[in-house]
Parts: structure tokens; C-alpha cells; sequence
């Protein structure tokens, strides 16, 4: 059939791809904080944004240009480019202008911005970073550093995806996104390159399938950005496809990119995965499966290392959808503490429960008992790093 | 036309009502943990219950008896009596029976619990609580430190209401909520009296009118409790009533314990209105406001004194509702930061509205500038007090 390996390069992996991170000054202490992704073909490009009604310059600036292909992504960190108004868009036209004509062969270029909200985009310093970049250089980890922002790691990952007749594509992709993450798309950017030779339409329909099953799943603090975008880009450099390894082989990608962000959640020391069976239908799955890993009391839980199975049973309730207290079982990874009305919190499941909420990463499943419905969501616990991170981002 | 002049007495301050607080050992430290509310004669009640599908034990019980008066509610704190199933309702029939076998005259005794889910009541030390009743002693305050959960201060308020013609009647009332607020109620229980002459139904329909307005419009953490009660007692003793007086004088009472209860959420240093018009129309506005009440990026901004108005927009356009960047108005009580398209966040500003966020109660103001619609709710700001709550409730 196929085989899918697990290959490094990031977003460099696919034959044709280049990206670096510079440092422009965005950030203090000469960190990392623009990126580019190069490629001297053309490429096709699918895209998913936020549903955030205050969508970013960068974003307006790609959707106002219709369909069209790229070789040129600029992403800077540290400003978002929000709320700017008019005047943020002259200022990607003039930065992006600015690249053309340092840079030959620059076709189409796009930007995008993550940071703070509401502050004009500092253009020299962003100009000198363009200054500084060397078009064809494969440095994807630097790339990868550039776009963070309170992230703690860098997010990267790549697959080669071997086929029957020996021919070979791959999908590399970096990300950043650790606060802000749900259930749309929430400040997380993720850049996805491919040699797979596939048309913009296809790799659409692959990401409109994929992202809520993904990133749409993963929640951090349940709010939503004015600049989440996710791209993939094609430059067909393989001359193959196969479109079940390649939808596979994406999924994957975009699932471990879905859960490192919420691993990285602001804050986070803990990786959730709530697993909701038995819904009357997958809709309703989801419902609750959002409502669990959005509920503050259920993620201070999760950071005291309480199995408060009750929070659980309240929150499921809560969420709005058909749910009875006799046909709900609820159980941490295999501990069962509460099944079709049976209370089994004892005092040894009750430290059984405790050990597993120890974890760095466990399960909590939940089943309403009623039907068939069932959806995973991704959710971090959260501590007082949150707090403090979030109370003085800006400063 | 009427006089309505806030006074001592809680529960109390209605002719004929009684109320104490005990200590039964629920709680550690003798403190005070059990509460009645007796009236000699028999009550009309109406209600508002939690729209938590997991209802706790006791509101299921109540919901039962169907159409009833009353003259005895007994409260417990500590314990939820919920997710308890069957058993959870034969020890309220239990615990009441008790009680009616002790005391004479009393007539449909109702329970209402608040605190830990999924553990059975303490049944012999409610009754052991309920041998400590003494049951015609007025003592509002202590049965309104009874029912404290994670509260910090007790809530009681009451009104005397003068008509024209020298009639005079009363309402009075207690509450707790201090987590788990909004925005249906949440882990919030007040208990109203009054010896106006007002039926059953006159009072549901202004239960149903208020509730949205007041405690529905309250948050502190965006979860809905399984126990949530709001109960309106009368027992007519005044033998006079006045719509309008009453509607006023219930609406501050209401609005006063819903803010209260925002004030004292857990951790919360700051009481914030979100005044929000020119939506759509007021459902929208209702959307938007609850919005911001429940961000946790607002809320964190909040905690951190940050004049972050790019977290409002943000939450603005994340709400789902009809919105423009460029019709947008945001302030910081008279501190205007973004008007229209137009950032007004220059240094002067920025120094200002820190300042108002300084404030113990403040209001944040967004216009939508689309069409009329408004709706005011109240939220709180999120510390570490509220994970340190939160985190090791149980133990």
C-alpha cells in the first residue's frame, strides 16, 4: 500500500521548501522573531482562518487577493497586526512591496502576524529582518522559533510517505500556539508544505475535513483569535500522490500540532485527551467533549490532581445536550468511578484515580449512554503560569 | 407613589418569617453549616432551578411535589446531594421526615443543598443539626453564614416598601455564590421572603422577568452548578401589594446579591459591568457581554491592571455576533481607547484607563454601533486565588 515515516526537516522536508527565522528586534535579547517559507516554484495554497469577526490585517490582506498561487511566506511574532484597520493592510502592501524588490522572484507574497493587538507593525524593524534573509536557506527550527510567541518549544514535524511503485512525497509543517487555542483555531499559526502533487481544491478539502477533528479540537482557554490561520502549500515538485496516505499522513501532522500546542498551553502541565462516547449523535459528542476541556472548574482540577469526578458529571450536564445521571459512566484512563448511576469512588479507586492524574498525559472517558455519538477534544489543566502569563502579556 | 427604603433583617425582615444557622459538623471548627427558614403559616413559593441536565437531588425532589405551599425550607452546606440517584432522594425523605416527627406543624418541608458532588448526606448529623432548630428565632445573619460554601462574606439584604395609602410590606433576602457563577445560575441559592400579598404565579413572573437580568447576567468562572436555586417565599401577612413597588425593590435585591456574588467569586479583587449596546439587537448584546464576562484572557487582564482592549475586541469579534472593526467603541468608564476604527491608546490614555482598572468596580463600555440592542452583565477577574480555590476544593 504505502508507508508513512516520521522524518525530520519540518517545513524543509518537502523537496523545493526553504524557511529561516531572523532576529529583527521585534523581540528583546535578539531572539527570533521573523520567518519566511521560500520556494522557487509556484505553489498552490489552501488555507483556514479564525471565524473571529475582528479578522487581522495579514488575514484580510490574503482573502482580499481571491485565489492565487505563492512562493513566499512572511510570518513575523510579537505584533498581530490586529485591529489596525485600513493602515494595516497599506502596511503589509508596503512591507511586502519592500521584499519584492530586495528579493527577486517573489511571487504573490503573503504575511502573516501573531502577537499583541491594536499596535501598528513596527516596518523598519521588520524591513532590516528582510534585509537580513538569505532566500535559499533550509533552516526550518529556526523558522520554527521565529513564530513563537509565549510558546515554550518550537512545534515541527515532517513525514515521507513512500507508495507501492517507490515514488515518494512528503508534508513537513511547523506551528506555534500556546494560549488562545479554541475551539477555533485560536492564535495558533501552523505552515504546512508539501511536494505531493496536488491541486489547491484537493488539499481544501483535506484541511476543511481535518481541522475540526484537530485543531478545532484542542482548547486551551476557550478563546478564539483575530489571526489563526492555518496554509498548506503545494509545489507538486514529487510529481505523486495517494490520497489516503496523504489525508493519513496529515492528520497526523496536524493532530500531534493540535496537542503539542495544547501540551504548551499557557501554564499547562498536563495533556487531556476527553473522550466522549454514547451521545445521541458526534455533534453532541463534541458539545461535551469542549465542555470538559474548556471548564475552569474542571481544568484546576485537573492541575490539583483531584479526581473531582463530580465536576465532570456537573460540566457534561451543563453542556446543554441529552444526558441522564443513570446512563453516565465516567472513568479516568481505565479507573471507572462512576457507572449508569453507580457511585464506585472508593477509597482504592479513589487513589487509583489519583495516580492517574499524576500523568503527563492521560484519558478521561465519558459515556452518556444514550447512542452512538462520540468525539475527542484536547485540553490542558490550568495553573497559576496562566494567570501569571496572562496578566501582564503586554508588559 | 411608593417608598422603598433598604433595611436590616434578611429573611427575616418579612412579617412572620424566622431563620437561624446551626453548626451540625459539616463543616470543620463549628462553624455554622445548617439553616432553616420557618413561617407559621403556610407560603406560596415560586422558584428558578439550575438548567444543569445532572439536577441535584434535592431540586428533583422539589420538582416532584408539583404545585404545594410550604412553611419550612431546611439548607445544608458542604454537600451537594448530587449525582446521588435514588438515594439521594430518600435521604432528603428521610432527613425531612425527621424533622416533621421533632418539630410540629410543619407543612411540605423542602431541602436545598450546596457543596461537594457525588457523596451521599451526612444523615445523622443533619439531624443532629436539625435537634438544634429552634424553630421560632430570628436570626437571618447566622442562617446566612450557614450556607456559605467558598464564600468570603455573608449576602442578606432586605427592603421596607411604603404605599401612598400608609401600607407597608416587606422583602428579604440571602444568598451564596461564590464559584461556578453564570451564566445559568451556577452553584448560586437565594432564598427570597416576603409578606407582601402576592400569589404564586404574580411571583414566578417576576422571577422569570429578573432572573435573566440579574443572576443569569452574573459569572465568575462560566460553569452551571447541578444545584442552583432561586426560592420566593410569601406569606402575605401584609395583606397589601403594589406591582411596580415590588418589581423595583425584588430587582435590587436581586441585582444586589448577583453582584455580590460576583464580588466574592473565588479570588475575584474586582467587580466589572460590561455595558454593551449598539448590537443587532439585545440577544446579541446579551452574547457579546457574556462574552467578555467569561474570557479568560479578559479576566486575566483584568487581575493584571492591563488596559488590554485588544483581548475586548478580540472576545467581541470571537462572540459570533454581527460586529466591525470599524464601528467598534471601546472605554474604560469615560476613558474612550478605540472609537470607530480609531485607536485612541496613546500614553495619556493608556495611563488613564490603567487607572480605572485600578478600581475596586468599574464599567467597560462597547458599542457596537450597528443598531440598538444592549444588555449589561457582571463579571470578575481570575487570580490565583481562584486556582488555588479551585485546585483543592475537596480536600
Amino acid at each position: 500500500m504505502y508507508k508513512i515515516e516520521k522524518i525530520q526537516g519540518g517545513v524543509c522536508a518537502a523537496k523545493g521548501f526553504y524557511s529561516n527565522g531572523v532576529s529583527a528586534g521585534l523581540k528583546p535579547n535578539a531572539q527570533k522573531d521573523m520567518a519566511f517559507i521560500y520556494c522557487e516554484e509556484l505553489c498552490d495554497i489552501a488555507s483556514k482562518f479564525t471565524t473571529n469577526k475582528m479578522q487581522a490585517a495579514p488575514i484580510r490582506h490574503f482573502k482580499a487577493k481571491g485565489v492565487f498561487q505563492t512562493n513566499f511566506v512572511l510570518i513575523n511574532s510579537k505584533n498581530a497586526n490586529a485591529m489596525t484597520g485600513k493602515a494595516g493592510i497599506e502596511d503589509i502592501e508596503e512591507i511586502l512591496s519592500f521584499a519584492q524588490e530586495l528579493h527577486q522572484n517573489l511571487h504573490n507574497p503573503v504575511m502573516s502576524s501573531t502577537g499583541v493587538i491594536g499596535v501598528r507593525l513596527p516596518k523598519e524593524k521588520l524591513k532590516n529582518g528582510i534585509k537580513l534573509f538569505e532566500l535559499k536557506t533550509a533552516n526550518p527550527t529556526a523558522a520554527a522559533e521565529a513564530i513563537m510567541t509565549t510558546d515554550t518549544f518550537s512545534k515541527e514535524i515532517a513525514y515521507r510517505i513512500t507508495l507501492d511503485d517507490g515514488s515518494i512525497f512528503h508534508i513537513g509543517a511547523m506551528a506555534k500556539g500556546a494560549g488562545m487555542i479554541n475551539p477555533a483555531m485560536a492564535t495558533m499559526l501552523c505552515f504546512i508544505t508539501t511536494d505531493a502533487d496536488i491541486d489547491a481544491k484537493e488539499m481544501q478539502r483535506h484541511l476543511d475535513k481535518l481541522t475540526p477533528l484537530t485543531f478545532n479540537a484542542a482548547s486551551v482557554d476557550g478563546d478564539t483569535s483575530t489571526n489563526d490561520t492555518v496554509m498548506l502549500l503545494s509545489n507538486k515538485k514529487s510529481g505523486t500522490y495517494h490520497k489516503e496516505a496523504f489525508e493519513k499522513a496529515l492528520y497526523e501532522i496536524m493532530l500531534h500540532l493540535a496537542k503539542m500546542m495544547v501540551k504548551d498551553g499557557e501554564g499547562a502541565t498536563k495533556l487531556v485527551t476527553y473522550r466522549v462516547t454514547g451521545a445521541r449523535n458526534d455533534e453532541e459528542a463534541e458539545k461535551v467533549a469542549k465542555a470538559l476541556s474548556d471548564s475552569l472548574l474542571v481544568k484546576t482540577a485537573l492541575y490539583g490532581e483531584d479526581p473531582n469526578w463530580g465536576r465532570i458529571a456537573s460540566t457534561v450536564g451543563a453542556s446543554g445536550v441529552e444526558a441522564h445521571e443513570e446512563k453516565l459512566t465516567i472513568s479516568f484512563e481505565d479507573v471507572c468511578v462512576y457507572k449508569q448511576g453507580e457511585n464506585l469512588f472508593d477509597e482504592a479507586n479513589e487513589a487509583k484515580a489519583a495516580k492517574v492524574m499524576q500523568r503527563d498525559e492521560f484519558t478521561i472517558y465519558c459515556d452518556l449512554g444514550i447512542a452512538d455519538g462520540s468525539f475527542e477534544a484536547y485540553g490542558c489543566d490550568l495553573g497559576y503560569e496562566y494567570v501569571k502569563i496572562n496578566a501582564d502579556y503586554r508588559t
